[in-house]
């Protein structure tokens, strides 16, 4: 594995990416995230070839930082959605949903750097011998499309897997959360609910509402059975989906649930039938901020909680055996 | 909340508790992990009371370390059971699925530690109001019964939701692990799937060969619809199971795939129709050693992974700042 952290490969200020989020991360609101600091990600998901060709001109107009594009393979416009980054030479692209083994070469001569989102070391293994850079693993603890791993036996099992960088996604939020990922063996977290109650976030202010009155335990899994697994606010609609896959209803027959959700939850404000996509940090955030002081608290809240660490490890071995490992400093 | 260690609290060389296992974890095998500087629990789940009062007899003659036992509050057999540890004033208690409300002060008064098990920020702080000494967080990754939380997201937010000691469960096996569990605010860990490759483990050799082959994605878990989730491997049982769930099947109906399954594994070696428990971690299983090495060797890795924490943070935010916050060293 390279010893560069995210934040070096990147070219950012933070070694933090702002992970996709389909119908929210649009052009204006990567550029925002970009501007705080973090490699913003447009979230090309629910947009067309041309939505996204005029999403990177706006993300350009909009700032002068590095940022990046999810193509969601799975797409019926994945081909002409690769060819749109290609050609307009986006730094940065992330993958989800399948392997973008067909995209790679033609990415790395477009000098596009490449991570897919993991979320098994089989996975990983696949994504690298395909030509990526490096790779998201993410846990099933994040919000939206989510697999089964969660991210405190991933990330280290995908770091052991594979040389590339290896990026943590799922259950970040605080300072405590991004010293356990770099712990783990990654080189930089990728980040997403914590940031949706940002002031810049696009979605209706209910979802932000909603957001911050949920507890730790308030998300579920829908679709773990019908085979799309999607981890969102336990609500009405959420309830209502579960029930019937629990009684064994197919993908097809629970599909009227998810179409327009997402739509209904973040444009109208819909958050009782809408789809609220949200990891399980939901708990954890206790108020809107503008992004730049979202990053800013956790890039200082990384330092104490390691501070609160050495102290705590300082209890267990005393403090110079804690000291002595400091200066080993070798970066694995 | 404390700032003693979890070695300080429970007497113990390590910060580990080994989790308890029904039909493994007997009072042979917590001596064993007690002599061996972790803190021994009896698994009471498939014993009688008369069972239990023996076990830990056994246990008691095999080590002069403290040791634990666990209560399945759902057990027939709870109340009884409850009885049994208050007289035998076993030094620690941790209790699984329910509420030890009802036996907390008898047992306090038996001057036994005690910390449940517990999956939510809501069950840590009923717990909490019941009296309890500290509580054992456990994430989804880990083997057998799980919640839905994962330890990344579940630890910090049960840390900042009560006032005793945290104990992280869930996707624990390396040094890189527990610097993370510590890091998300745990005064220490309590390990299950990495301690059944042990040499003292009693579990059939097939169970223990079966973990070994296995990679991280090789875990399910079966019954999250029909009420009582539990992660296994991944076998022709297993299978089996999940394929009759997702068609609608209910608990009663799916009650015959778990009558004997796990004494099955366990005891018979049957690794094909029997219910091989474990964690995500078993992709990072690769031998069978004895437990006084498992446990040494991931105490002198965290120092390990500390400093190579340290090295990566240093990376991002220079050296100065990062042995400056060292030096803060408040444990919160």
């Amino acid at each position: 594995m390279t010893d560069k952290n995210l934040a070096q490969i990147l070219g950012t200020r933070y070694p933090i990416i702002q992970g996709a989020m389909a119908n929210i991360s649009d052009g204006r609101f990567a550029a925002a995230a970009s501007n705080a600091g973090a490699l913003g990600v447009i979230a090309s998901g629910a947009m067309t070839p041309d939505e996204l060709a005029e999403s990177i001109k706006l993300a350009r107009s909009l700032t002068d930082q590095p940022f990046g594009v999810n193509i969601m393979l799975k797409s019926p416009y994945a081909a002409q959605m690769a060819d749109v980054v290609a050609d307009s030479r986006v730094p940065f692209v992330t993958t989800g949903a399948g392997s973008p083994g067909a995209y790679v070469e033609r990415w790395k001569q477009a000098g596009i750097t490449v991570f897919p989102v993991v979320s098994s070391t089989a996975l990983a293994r696949r994504m690298v011998s395909c030509g990526v850079d490096g790779v998201i693993a993410e846990g099933t603890e994040s919000g939206g499309h989510v697999g089964e791993m969660a991210t405190m036996a991933l990330v280290p099992q995908v770091a052991d897997a594979v040389e590339v960088p290896v990026v943590a996604a799922g259950g970040i939020a605080s300072g405590r959360q991004m010293v356990a990922a770099l712990a783990l063996g990654a080189c930089g977290v990728q980040l997403g609910t914590c940031l949706l109650v940002s002031e810049e976030c696009p979605v209706h202010d209910n979802y932000k509402q909603a957001l911050l009155a949920a507890s730790d335990s308030d998300t579920v899994v829908t679709g773990r059975f019908s085979g799309s697994p999607v981890r969102q606010l336990k609500n009405h609609m959420a309830r209502a989906y579960l029930k019937d896959e629990k009684s064994g209803q197919t993908r097809d027959e629970l599909g009227h649930y998810m179409i327009g959700a997402m739509r209904r939850a973040v444009r109208e404000g819909d958050v009782r039938d809408g789809s609220v996509l949200t990891g399980q940090v939901a708990g954890m955030l206790h108020d809107i901020k503008p992004l730049s002081k979202i990053l800013e608290q956790l890039y200082q809240e990384t330092l104490d909680a390691y501070g609160a660490l050495t102290g705590r490890l300082a209890g267990i071995y005393g403090r110079p055996a804690v000291e002595a490992a400091a200066q080993v400093n070798e970066v694995r």
